[in-house]
């Protein structure tokens, strides 16, 4: 059997990380999950900007162009078998001594790690069943959007959604208003709009989620718009779904108590996403 | 010339970190960082009661009797040459395929790192130069106190304190009121009293905080009180300090333009731990 994720550091093949890494003493540095077809990441300048901006606020060096080769040298390095893969790029902040202080370096590690799908991405997800989690996001609006390494809370709202058999979970701000789902942004549809969250004091602004609002949203139709949300208009909406790399959007069957049959927007949009593949 | 650093993984000497790693994808998991004096753990307890608290609400396993063998037998390995060492010590949930759902697994990683201290620990540090951080802790209270591995604010103020020239930060919460300094817990003597912030949405209850309440402070002549601070508070008070692991206690000598050249309640504290240690 073929190995099922490969690794690269800096474009080399790796099986271990050499020590130091500041990923692994404070999680510093950001990251992406890519989808690729046949090799090719999907919409790759979305990621590219979204990771930009989490160099730019974490004062890591601007190593788009190494990103942009390193991606494109691994993905040519991809089993031509391997129809959908996921692709997970982190940029870490150079090693150095012990302690929280970086060190001035012009350089970053790219750690490019690249796993086979073993479903059909081209398929719509089956509606998900959710619940609420139990912790909720932190405030804090200077790392709000960018997707850095910092992931403590999506890894205990995973470890609950597991044990209670659900595929995801609604995460709530410290207010207790919904932000996301774990792996994803959250939409609902209400009188002829969809609507998801802003991301002011946390949150990850994703890729499809900008997506969605600025060209499959329009597509069929419908203004998307950030606004504050609470769980009672999400409850109360028409539909609810929402968005990730690797699912594209996915509808949502339930949460807790609360269901809904109706999934027509969102499969609305994952044909725009279908349009866009094609 | 010899190493200066050294690393074991689950007891075994490595130069590089086996992939997948869930502290190197999300800080999953919680650290020490202890000081021994000739091979010998200092507070040893201390650390233990607090990494048990972080396994617990982290839902690891728990693996305090590994933990306790391993820095036995990492310490048993040290150059005795070694006067003073920085042992990190991180418990990782064990890794599993890709996503945040961790993998039910009764074992962790335990990853040791030992650095070799070129000061003399029991000599005071010379009273600290600190402005304010501009990044703010975020409000998270379920995870205030423990010592995970998330750590990007840090990160951040050390950067910020390094281009300042600056030996340290006082960092805020949310709400602008001090929380700690970037490696360590704040305290400062105001009446007769030494109090210290509370920890109730963000920060880290740091062993020598612990020992410093229970402990050096009576030991002294000062009660030691966990209080709600201010700014105003700190910058009125008649002696400010700080403690962390590997210097025990630290004078600050001046937060931007406030100075302060009276330290003997933290000289007196500094003779404890220096009790402590003979």
């Amino acid at each position: 059997m073929s190995q099922q994720t490969l690794t690269w550091l800096d474009g080399t093949p790796i099986l271990a990380l050499p020590l130091p890494d500041r990923a692994t003493d404070f999680g510093d540095g950001v990251f992406e999950t890519l989808l690729l077809q046949h090799r090719k990441p999907l919409l790759l300048e979305l990621h590219l900007e979204r990771l930009q901006q989490g160099l730019l606020v974490l004062s890591l060096p601007d190593c788009l162009d190494q990103v942009r080769q390193q991606i494109a040298l691994v993905a040519s390095q991809l089993d031509g078998q391997w129809i959908w893969t996921a692709m997970r790029v982190s940029v870490i902040r150079s090693p150095g001594p012990r302690g929280y202080a970086p060190v001035n370096s012009p350089y970053a590690r790219i750690l490019i790690s690249a796993s086979l799908i073993n479903r059909d991405c081209a398929t719509l997800s089956a509606a998900a069943t959710m619940s609420i989690a139990n912790i909720r996001l932190a405030t804090q609006p200077a790392l709000a959007g960018i997707k850095h390494l910092n992931r403590l809370e999506q890894v205990l709202a995973a470890a609950q959604a597991q044990s209670e058999h659900m595929d995801e979970c609604v995460v709530l701000d410290q207010a207790g208003d919904p932000v996301s789902v774990i792996a994803g942004n959250l939409f609902l549809v209400r009188r002829g709009e969809i609507l998801t969250p802003t991301l002011v004091d946390c949150g990850i602004a994703g890729t499809r989620r900008t997506q969605i609002m600025k060209c499959w949203g329009p597509a069929i139709g419908f203004a998307v718009r950030e606004t504050k949300l609470t769980l009672a208009d999400l409850m109360d909406a028409e539909e609810v779904f929402y968005s990730n790399s690797l699912q594209a959007v996915r509808p949502v069957q339930r949460i807790n108590d609360r269901t809904w049959d109706t999934h027509t927007v969102c499969e609305a949009l994952f044909r725009q996403f279908l349009d866009d593949i094609e």
